[in-house]
């Protein structure tokens, strides 16, 4: 519904008030020195009142936004980021990831960062182990770290992180516990490998004010069974992404934030209990399961 | 600039990719049985998308915003509400109330309620004093409340309320102060009048982000000088506006909310100190002012 039609019912007067008040807003910004964010300003004050006025916005509405917002603030902390929840619900955190890493070639294509990453996770060795006690089923990822033009890249960080079978993430606990992440540097040839967990499922987190919009839409908040990832190389474009589980009915159903590309599903093959594992590891007769992510990192500027 | 412009340089495929998650989290709403909150939360969509695909937000950009929404929610509580000044400084406070309060006849126009509003306000009598102790110049505001038709409002109830001149509302003070605010009544012909204080500019709250943006982008956060009147009678449409003051310089500076209408500028004549006063109260030897304000109510249903 366009501004014109949903408006046409109003007199001439009202709307040439209203966007009188659009302007004289637009042009209150006109004498910021830093023209970007002028342009931000003035963009975001069109588009605001755009929305406004299509959807003929109440007074009573407005105070719900409000209310809406204030419990967001309110909810928000150190470990809680309702806000980051907000956007990532709307899509506006995979529209930005998308417009900030273009498709290049065969790079590997990025998607959310999610709230869950943490600076300096343990280091561990190619094939190491990166549960930390978390509960889950053991997972081995293998795979090689190119450039766009086939070409090992020695020694790229991979920082890989993820929720334990129950939905949550380490920072999520309320003891002080590291597990579910770690780092490590590909080897001399790209190639690197380690011990994960198949992931699963899990509701983003819906006790607040997101979660009961999400309720109120008919919207689930669970997200597709994914593994982290964040790889970078000088030289390269940092690379933040996920893998997905080929498979996984919520990949059907909607990942609640968006994040799916059909590129980032991979199969993850169960192994039955007693298969020989790649390093030789005894699992103590669990089954267990691998999956392969090779990883093409663009140039910085494409 | 229009998105089509904006993106001009990007690839068709990106142009596309954009598009289809646009059209991805639209129909993740289809669901609502609310069909209220489905078009809000589908147009909502929508303009945010087109902001952000306009701008090309980056993702520093996108880190700022969660952390202005962030510090706005930390430092809302229930003495301050950096969400409704942030709708303020963007005009939608306004728009909202212009959207919602037609222009009908002669009624008297609306303006923005803002944050100060206490109900249950000390009830005076007519020609009673709102001043409650709070510093200023006295000023005599006497008018006539009105429908559309001309006929008197009866016992119309005027709430009314203002900061003082050094610009604070009794509720910004720590103590517990009621001053600056009260009720009264319209006699039978729909005359009011009382004891205020002339209307003095002050600034927004502008020690959190709101206040931030503002200077960022060159902005004053002063409020044109104003006296705040909420004006309800069974079967009219209430009426929430302010009175302004004739050559008040930050009329032509802007109101930093965007709330200053034509029709809500009246004189406020200074009297000479030992002017004798309409009620003969005894102003000890103060200057004092006075001003007119006759209100129209419009019908509930226009």
């Amino acid at each position: 519904m366009s501004i014109q039609s949903s408006i046409q019912q109003i007199s001439a007067e009202q709307v040439a008030a209203e966007q009188q008040l659009v302007d004289t807003v637009v042009a209150s910004f006109s004498k910021a020195e830093d023209q970007r964010l002028k342009q931000l300003m003035q963009s975001l004050t069109r588009h605001l009142h755009n929305f406004l006025r299509e959807v003929r916005l109440t007074e009573e509405e407005w105070n719900a936004a409000i209310e809406f917002l204030t419990a967001a603030g309110h909810i928000t902390d150190d470990k809680r980021q309702e806000f980051v929840l907000l956007s990532d619900v709307f899509g506006a955190s995979m529209q930005t990831i998308a417009m900030n890493n273009q498709a290049y070639k065969e790079a590997t294509e990025a998607t959310v960062f999610g709230p869950f990453f943490v600076a300096d996770a343990p280091e561990i060795p190619i094939g190491g182990d990166i549960a930390g006690g978390a509960n889950g089923q053991p997972c081995w990822v293998e795979g090689t770290v190119t450039d766009t033009e086939g070409r090992p890249v020695a020694g790229a960080r991979i920082e890989v992180w993820e929720a334990d079978e129950d939905g949550f993430y380490d920072v999520q606990y309320a003891d002080q516990r590291v597990a579910g992440r770690a780092h490590l540097n590909a080897d001399q040839d790209g190639k690197y490998a380690f011990w994960g967990l198949t992931p699963t499922p899990y509701p983003i987190p819906h006790d607040g004010p997101v979660g009961k919009m999400l309720t109120a839409v008919g919207r689930s908040p669970v997200r597709a069974s994914h593994l982290h990832f964040m790889v970078t190389a000088d030289g390269l474009r940092p690379l933040v992404t996920h893998i997905f589980v080929e498979g996984d009915p919520q990949i059907e159903i909607g990942d609640s934030v968006f994040g799916v590309k059909d590129s980032l599903i991979k199969k993850f093959e169960t192994q039955p209990a007693g298969t020989p594992t790649p390093d030789s590891r005894d699992l103590d007769n669990q089954s267990w399961a691998r999956t392969r992510f090779d990883i093409v990192l663009a140039p910085v500027h494409i």
